[in-house]
């Protein structure tokens, strides 16, 4: 079936004073992506033949994710908040330049599902020219009651504060989000009204005016977790374990582990292997994927990074952006790697930090080695070759190499390159004073001892 | 409105054998404070003018976390457990000096609020000689019944094993917590007697009394979590999570983001600005303040500590008392700050311990750094200086002062003070054994193959 | 009373497709212990005399494990999966050779008590010669209901499908298990035919066969959480919250705080002392004891370890298998043990790693110190005597010895023996190069300076 083009208008211009937030509400996180990126993904990922975003006055910031989320993406700004159907006509020129469907959403409802959309989008193709997205209220007290008449079709929207009580009780409730095919929307548009209490236009009156021009409004009914829209820090929460309880039953359905799911935090693009076991307290931030066979140990924080295939990876470790393990690759405990690749095979168990550095296949780092990337200005790389041995509480002053097979003593400085097979030491040796330590103590006890 | 003054009597005197512990129930914790002491701030937050200390024999830690809590409290000793009245009663010489209303609280529930006691109070002022705080039970079984009649006035408390089952269907029950403005509420109390299954002297027997007296007793309902009496360590886990529960809602309230509240856990007094963005699992022990703007990594876990403005710290941060971080200073993973100060943009970011120090403004602690405090017997201070550059795994053995702008060579066991802007070293000269590699391997690979 | 003697067939043949794992679906593990283990961890615990594992074709790892658990255990193949009564006959020479109880557990349902099977067996006792474990479900869609006359008598096993509609409301389903003492229960067995829609022998048409030859199947009834039967990865997520949950419940109830509950994992072996206090995301591994009074705080990974009485463990400490520390030890932050005994007293707290090693009572082990254990073929060992001083930031070279006493300086490289009492040293002397820092920064700010 070939539908009509498809524009959608995404409403961000909400300013959000609930949230207490230098930051605009929709650029708040939910799985470690901005609710408008989220609705955006939506909208591109139903097939959007255009993208409209409605911003308010002085926010550069959501103009900015907005494009950088749907690069494609047309701004439009919505000079004063005067109502949902005003935000919707801030986008005039799009809506002028479309022939098509349109879908109104908003960038403040991240867990809107593709689903949903497409039910509302089968009821136009089957003659609806509205259709507007209900769902089962659990409370619906202060909600828009969707009033219903046979087939799924809207008599009315009714405010709370206008229903009977026989409308009250009415759990059917408005989502907000709409979508239409009408041939002249702009036109219905511009005939909506603010006479009522507020002075807003509401987009919810578009119903009633194409009504009584002959057009049906039809119904679908969404889950109300789909619409939560979210307007304060404890809704954000409230999303995010939505959002995570989602995530987590799918990677758990596509054959990863999780001992404790309510303890793993994903991100929007998490990609977790079969046979991968993770055991309680890990975060992925965005960007992490984690291949077949891999056991994650308690207490790990991922962000952009790649583990391979079999690997052992904390607990407590952290993998920053540009860290890339090969299979069977151990990382362990207090290991930090960033913008590193690590070869088949290579270990860093303990209390170290590989940073802007290459390891290669099997080698081993050894426990509090660190990789000294930074002289204050630059960032240097550190290479170490296939199958080298760095000895424990080694630094490794950047840039420098170590050969393939290596060897390097336990505690030494190296800030030379070190050729293939040979060892290096960088340690001074030892000294002993006889009997010192019970001279120190007795000193130190008298010190101890005195007043003040 | 100028009311009578106040004395609040707390019951501490209560054993807790079903908590397993050698420690007297009223000092286990609950939001990083014990339950006493929840107990006796909220006695000096609604402006007790006298406060009394009911405790059990031996209970010296009790009268000692009292008077620290409540320093003007007077502390009484009940020989025996012989009930609640008894209880009371053993406050006999603060109830005799004083002249005005009387509170009964009880130390072991420490999610009772303000606003309930204050509607205690407000039906005493409005002519009740007594007022009893109910609660609607979920199940009441085992709670004795409150019974009223009209208006909010009670007929009589009904024990379970006394009640009709009329009056058992009855869910509001009784918390214990009573308020009384009673002339003689000491002669009352002195004519409760003891007949009765266990011999104890019952301190709702003084409605029946003051009702046979004329004095009427009203009632006012709380929730049943505000009223949880807490006699076993599940109970205890419970009262935790209640309190967490409302500690997180008023944080996100005001402006701080929790992706996962379930897995933050405040103290009493802990303090978070606006735009403070918290990732999952951090612990907040007492006295932590962070500022506006700040991001807090997972895995954190701070004790006493201030944090500043647009500040980042962790993943795997572990500040202890003393911890002072200015604004934009960034703290990172496996790096533990003892009684130290970070000046404005100063950074620490890996695996780092510094204790008992000064990290000057815009200085860069590599990773790997330790402040070498402690000599087995005092501990010494490290003083770093403005825009200092500590190189990766450097020893600092204080007292050590490293001067403005200095910068510290990686690998360097630093024991004598740097002057500003100088370079200090303190390695050992690098050596090469070419070719050592492969022979100490085929030694090894020998050794291990033989057998035993 | 004496009972016949037990056998216990166990079903362990299922492949567990749904679990999309290369492991079979009964070695998935909860609390730390495969299922398998679990349910032959019970057979046991009720005293079984014999005990049958039925594994199907391929399955060597679960035949292994099997003979891990329960030693005596016979393993019989299951050669196709024919149903239930297909499975118990393959273990038909184990019933030849058995006179007594017959007992058929499912290998993966982990959560099955003990005191349920006593019930079972106490039907058999009063003359029973089936008794089927129900449990009333919340939701019995899809499960066979058991159908009962008086007394606890079944009088019949419907499925779903073949249900009247008052059948189907009924809510009392069969778990599967069931007991037996009859005679000729191998014949009953042999009797059950296949003609159904799956053409399976099932296990559950023994009641009707034994009804008609006039024995009586009783019913007794357990919790459905009991008889959770494990088919996927979410489904194995909850059967873990649910043996976690009782796993915490019973450790407070014993004198353990856990302040929050429901971050603190525990395996199946964990042993908790009296006045143990856990902060929040402690995992504990199996092989785990921790004896009275001592604190755990957050963020910490044990695994088979023993940590003393009144000891301070953590934030963030790691012990992996071989810690063993004494009374009062303290360990603190970013510090990994493994393989080493800590005695009474002996002092870790800051990021060190602690390998192959012994360290004496008293001993202090500084910020830093690494045990370097390992030269890329061998562990070795590094013994510390009682009240040594390991001053921060030292790498300790095994095989090494530090005498009692002995004080090591910070920042050394320790790769001989040290003398009981004596100072060793290994660390360079420190240089300074007056100014060169400015010199430094103008140059390279000139270099970052540069385009390209």
């Amino acid at each position: 079936m070939s539908r009509p083009p498809l524009l959608v208008v995404v409403l961000a211009a909400g300013q959000g004073t609930r949230m207490k937030s230098a930051l605009p509400k929709v650029l708040h996180k939910v799985g470690g992506r901005s609710m408008l990126g989220h609705v955006l993904a939506l909208a591109q990922g139903i097939g959007a033949n255009a993208l409209s975003v409605v911003v308010g006055p002085g926010m550069e910031a959501v103009r900015a994710e907005a494009l950088a989320q749907a690069p494609g993406a047309k701004i439009h700004l919505q000079e004063q908040q005067r109502g949902t159907a005003d935000a919707v006509l801030a986008a005039r020129d799009a809506l002028k330049a479309h022939n098509g469907d349109v879908l109104v959403l908003y960038a403040d409802t991240p867990l809107l599902t593709a689903d949903a959309l497409e039910r509302l989008r089968a009821r136009l193709d089957d003659g609806a020219g509205i259709c507007v997205l209900g769902f089962e209220a659990g409370d619906p007290m202060g909600y828009g009651r969707l009033l219903t008449e046979g087939s799924g079709f809207l008599s009315a929207i009714r405010e709370e504060k206008d229903a009977s009580p026989a409308e009250r009780a009415v759990r059917l409730c408005n989502s907000g989000v709409m979508a239409f095919r009408l041939p002249d929307l702009l036109g219905v548009l511009s005939r909506i009204g603010n006479a009522n209490a507020k002075g807003e236009y509401y987009l919810t009156d578009v119903v009633e005016i194409a009504r009584a021009g002959g057009t049906r409004a039809a119904v679908v009914t969404g889950a109300e977790e789909d619409v939560l829209g979210v307007n304060s820090r404890d809704q954000l929460a409230v999303a995010e374990s939505i959002f995570q309880r989602r995530a987590r039953l799918a990677v758990m359905r596509e054959g990863t582990t999780l001992i404790a799911p309510e303890t793993v935090w994903l991100s929007f693009d998490t990609k977790l292997g079969r046979d991968v076991v993770i055991e309680p307290n890990v975060f992925f931030g965005p960007g992490v994927t984690v291949e077949d066979g891999t056991e994650i140990k308690a207490n790990c924080h991922f962000e952009r990074a790649r583990i391979g295939k079999n690997a052992r990876v904390g607990p407590f470790a952290r993998l920053r952006p540009g860290a890339d393990l090969g299979a069977n690759v151990h990382v362990g405990n207090f290991v930090e790697v960033k913008n590193s690749t690590l070869g088949v095979g290579a270990k860093a168990n303990h209390l170290s930090y590989i940073g802007d550095g290459t390891v290669g296949a099997g080698a081993n780092i050894g426990a509090g080695t660190i990789f000294c990337n930074y002289d204050g200005f630059l960032k240097h790389r550190t290479e170490i070759g296939d199958g080298a041995f760095v000895g424990s509480n080694t630094s490794l002053v950047a840039p420098v190499k170590i050969g393939e097979g290596a060897y390097i003593g336990s505690g030494s400085v190296i800030t030379k390159n070190v050729a293939p097979g040979a060892l290096a030491l960088g340690r001074s040796a030892q000294e002993e004073r006889p009997g010192w330590a019970a001279k120190f103590r007795t000193m130190m006890a008298k010190r101890k001892a005195k007043p003040g």
